[in-house]
């Protein structure tokens, strides 16, 4: 099919490059000259704005945007309303709220243009590996995009339409939120191991060991032994965790569906912890406890 | 090698068969007469009593224990004890607590008989799988071992020696305890899924989606597709969680460790919720609220 990507990021870019490998005709598009200039050195087709990439494709258009959540993806999908016409579909492959997918679906359709929301998962080892595709939005609207949507996917069961629209991006939402819980795991019992001086334990030798055989075994697992086959401590990374928003969300929707999601929760939290170096609150524990106990607090160095 | 197999339940039987296939010789020894004859009947040697074992295998002998953790393994090595003899090993291929099998390596030890602790992972689907085989103990008495430990690994690398005597069970309780975390992220994910009405999504669908190239992808998660295949309601499973202890062991530890896991803390925490049907907290939460506010509280049906 011919499709135009928008945002040549690590993901815009390997997908794009997915999608040209598979003989899909994509025109790509990014703000920054340098990006188009890659992808014009890679092969790729290129337009040098948004309007000259709806000249580009033929019509009924299908254009991916892929580029960073926020005030991005919303001033892109704006100016997409200006430039495709009524039967061309935008799709949002990044990690929009589903809510803001809603709203901006509903805002596209006043102009006769689609809006189908697709969840991706796989990072950046897509381009080889393919991607596990969550697509929302209206049957006709996914089936003009399908064709892209199968060759991204990782295998045949790599693609699915699970819902109207906000569907897709709401359950890659609840996707991240169990990758938090999923991460704090690994990270907490590797954290044990390490601390247990008696056995002197080798955590890169038991990251490696728990990959085959064991009910753990995991893809993360697979990325966490590879981590720690280069650096066993992990000397040179700090302790400082960030987190990209759809932990929070995921949290901010258990609120609002009153469903108790006690590990996730604690994941995203401890995330925030991670980037406490001087926490208020601790010090404010310590104060206490002289206070009532007359017990030593420790003095700023 | 020749090896005894002492405990013919779902763990010990598939690993008596998968040793034997492979060509090892095993005697099997369960104290169920019933055990003994279904072993027989599957072509295995077995034993009437440990005694008998202990007669059948040349010396150096090497004996398997693998049956439940707690009273029925204490029981099992201290009556080896008894009919094994200076170089002999026992093997604790169970859920044992490694300070238990510290305590039990130090025993055998006064009588000649090495101990060597085995941390098994793969559940019912290791006779064909194989396991992920956590080993502790003294080099030499892991090494009478070791070509069992290799046929019952699942890869080439599904086997390690990790440490001195308690390594293995204390890399199987970890190991236990991030499964706790991770099994309660997924549940938690796929609770909002099926909570979010608006939707109406296929929760099997998706689970089965995540599967294929998502960055959650996992053995749990194969097994998770699995069961909502089979039925996408769980209808007949009633909401109440076992654990087996290594979950509440790990907490224990990161007690005494004064390390902070609390994904795997909250994970334990909500199987024990999950058993309360009639939880008197929950009670006097709805009391405490109605006497400061007045807030109705729900009568008894």
């Amino acid at each position: 099919m011919d499709i135009g990507m928008v945002g040549l990021g690590r993901m815009g870019g390997n997908m794009a490059e997915r999608l040209h490998q598979a003989g899909h005709r994509v025109v790509c598009y990014d703000r920054d000259p340098d990006a188009r200039d890659g992808a014009s050195g890679r092969g790729l087709e290129t337009a040098d704005s948004l309007e000259h990439l709806a000249e580009t494709l033929p019509a009924p258009r299908t254009v991916w945007v892929m580029v960073p959540s926020g005030n991005p993806t919303e001033g892109t999908i704006a100016a997409l309303a200006d430039v495709l016409e009524r039967g061309d579909v935008v799709v949002d492959g990044g990690n929009s709220h589903y809510r803001d997918s809603q709203r901006r679906g509903a805002d596209l359709l006043r102009h006769g243009i689609g809006l189908v929301d697709v969840g991706v998962s796989g990072g950046v080892w897509g381009l080889t590996e393919g991607y596990c595709i969550m697509a929302g939005g209206a049957p006709d609207q996914v089936a003009q995009v399908s064709p892209a949507l199968r060759t991204l996917a990782a295998t045949d069961h790599g693609y699915a339409h699970l819902g109207p629209l906000g569907a897709g991006h709401y359950a890659k939402m609840i996707h991240n939120g169990i990758e938090y819980g999923l991460m704090q795991a690994y990270a907490e019992g590797f954290e044990m191991l390490r601390a247990k001086g008696e056995f002197n334990l080798d955590v890169s030798q038991v990251s490696e060991l728990w990959r085959h055989g064991s009910v753990i075994r995991s893809w993360l697992l697979d990325l966490t032994a590879q981590a720690l086959s280069e650096d066993h401590n992990l000397a040179d990374i700090q302790p400082w965790v960030e987190d990209s928003g759809e932990g929070r969300w995921t949290v901010e929707e258990s609120v609002e569906l009153a469903v108790p999601i006690p590990v996730i929760s604690m994941a995203l939290q401890a995330r925030f912890r991670s980037r406490q170096y001087d926490a208020f609150g601790f010090k404010l524990l310590a104060a206490m406890r002289r206070q009532f106990g007359g017990h030593p607090v420790r003095r700023r160095l």
